[in-house]
């Protein structure tokens, strides 16, 4: 086995550690990544706090990473040592499904392998997120990272940015597409940035005014306050695609509300069970969706056309051994807008 | 004021009574109609059920039906005395607001007048629905009848049809769609026929068997036993579109299964509140819709491609004192496919 070290959750309340970790020998088809930069996500959060007990088996989050090759399998040809590239939170699938054969590994009928908390599907080993130095990777779920991305502002493009772009695409937003963000986060201001760039109308909905600058910097050119009632009811069916990218359980109703005829509200800030009002959808035959992460032809393209039009996320760069502070900042929504570890410091 | 009569509940346990009703006097915009024919739909009975007692207004119930024009306003034009017209569960909006002006007159921001239940927009007394001889209708909303199409069979279009005709024009349904509709009522049976009619690949999904035949009768190409685990899980991801026109309330997830990537399901049988787990919303990218009536260029579209098409409703036509045993049926889904009452023994 490999080794190397990382930041590991083993008990429930004590944050994360730094602890040695073991990565498997190179297959044919694998590659050994130096990570640089791993995005902080809340879905990192979730993994976290819902851990049981030291009986879990030990966690290492991390999902959304850049780095440099630094080995590669005996069959790998796409990739050589020294090549930039990035890893989302998808490291396998079944390859043989009808989602896999049309390039949607994120849909793959047996699941596909995640990360961390998932299971190899050659050695039945759980999987070990990005939040170390090192990670070794099936060089098909490994992208090429274009040149001119700063690899720390890039790392989040490839959990946040995907899970945003895939329905952008999906729901066909282009020039004169009025598009409205719910949420300025991690995934929100993402979903700002490509709706702008593909020539959507783009609208921010927040729960205060707070964001209406950092909105209009990211290319918003439109501002409607959630938690005005007038605001909300001048806004009614105005918007073709609704991305809600709240992360916090709450009501669709006012969203729904804001969809104009035949328009789509994509849900993607927050899984579990959802609740609509039948006449909220009736009434002006509009759609519930929802997407997430994405396939590898999509994470492909996004990564291209973040490099022709210049767009990473905004990240605040700390050392890794902060990770337990970054994410009880991600916890109090102090991000602004996603915190990047930077792993170096594990040496 | 003008007389009729028609089936009126007063209280909630006796069923319909045979009452004198009041219609107005014709305003310059509207017609007279005999009422000939007229369906039996599942929201009259749950207006039915739903009376708390003595103390609620009369209802009469009835909003899809077809008649022939016996006295016209001073300003119509469109109609004649002896013109055959069919009305549906509108009979006016506001006709300003944006889904007005757009002819969709079935979500006016001010909400349209139903049929009955309503209240009209002029002199605000209670609409008094089409389980009568005469109804008084602002000729907006009446509609020719044309040539070819059977009076009993065709009232049905005007509610019924109207709801799965909007959903499979504003999804797309043509040539090759692949369509699938959950429940043959008579909402189902109607959007099997038009789904064939639009030359879309059509399975009906049914708890039993039972209905394999007829549901080959209306065209339909496949057929799939929604309580066989088997035969769901070989449909998955298999429909482009799926329409659910089940009445009672149900989970959605397993319909959510069967619909491809990017496709919608369409849940049109049951108002109310519905509950779907984001992830089957997730993977696969699909979506959940609803529709519900129609407005008016839809509804005039959809009885030319009837007529055009030779498409009317199953039905089952029963004197109008037999209403009470048509509710009763209904209830204990014995309709094949739509009752609809001969409201010429009223005379």
């Amino acid at each position: 086995m490999r080794t190397t070290v990382g930041w590991q959750a083993l008990g429930t309340a004590h944050g994360l550690r730094r602890a040695r970790l073991e990565r498997r020998e190179l297959r044919a088809d694998d590659l050994a990544v130096r990570v640089d930069y791993c995005g902080v996500c809340h879905t990192d959060l979730h993994a976290v706090e819902s851990r049981d007990g030291a009986a879990d088996p030990p966690l290492v989050p991390g999902h959304e990473f850049t780095g440099v090759v630094t080995a590669t399998g005996d069959g790998v040809t796409r990739f050589a040592v020294g090549d930039p590239v990035a890893v989302g939170n998808i490291v396998d699938s079944c390859g043989e499904c009808a989602m896999c054969l049309a390039g949607q590994e994120n849909f793959c009928h047996a699941f596909p392998t995640l990360t961390y908390g998932g299971t190899d599907r050659q050695d039945g080993s759980a999987t070990l997120g990005a939040f170390s130095r090192e990670y070794v990777v099936r060089d098909r779920f490994a992208y090429p990272l274009p040149a001119g991305l700063d690899p720390a502002a890039a790392a989040p493009l490839l959990c946040a940015g995907i899970t945003v772009w895939e329905p952008l695409r999906a729901l066909g937003v282009s020039p004169g597409t009025r598009v409205a963000v719910a949420g300025l986060g991690g995934l929100g201001h993402l979903a700002v940035k490509f709706a702008v760039a593909l020539g959507a109308e783009t609208t921010v909905l927040s729960r205060s005014s707070d964001k209406a600058d950092d909105a209009r910097r990211l290319g918003a050119q439109g501002f409607v306050v959630s938690n005005d009632p007038e605001q909300m009811a001048g806004a009614r069916d105005r918007f073709d695609v609704v991305i809600d990218t709240i992360s916090a359980p709450h009501p669709l109703g006012p969203y729904l509300g804001l969809v104009a005829m035949d328009g789509t509200l994509s849900h993607l800030g927050h899984l579990g069970p959802v609740t609509v009002e039948t006449m909220d959808l009736l009434v002006g035959r509009k759609k519930l969706s929802s997407a997430g992460s994405g396939g590898r032809p999509a994470t492909a393209a996004m990564l291209e056309f973040c490099a022709a039009h210049g767009i990473t996320a905004d990240v605040e760069v700390l050392p890794s051994a902060r990770v337990n502070e970054a994410l009880d900042r991600l916890r109090r929504n102090e991000a602004h807008y996603r915190f990047v570890l930077d792993m170096s410091d594990l040496d």
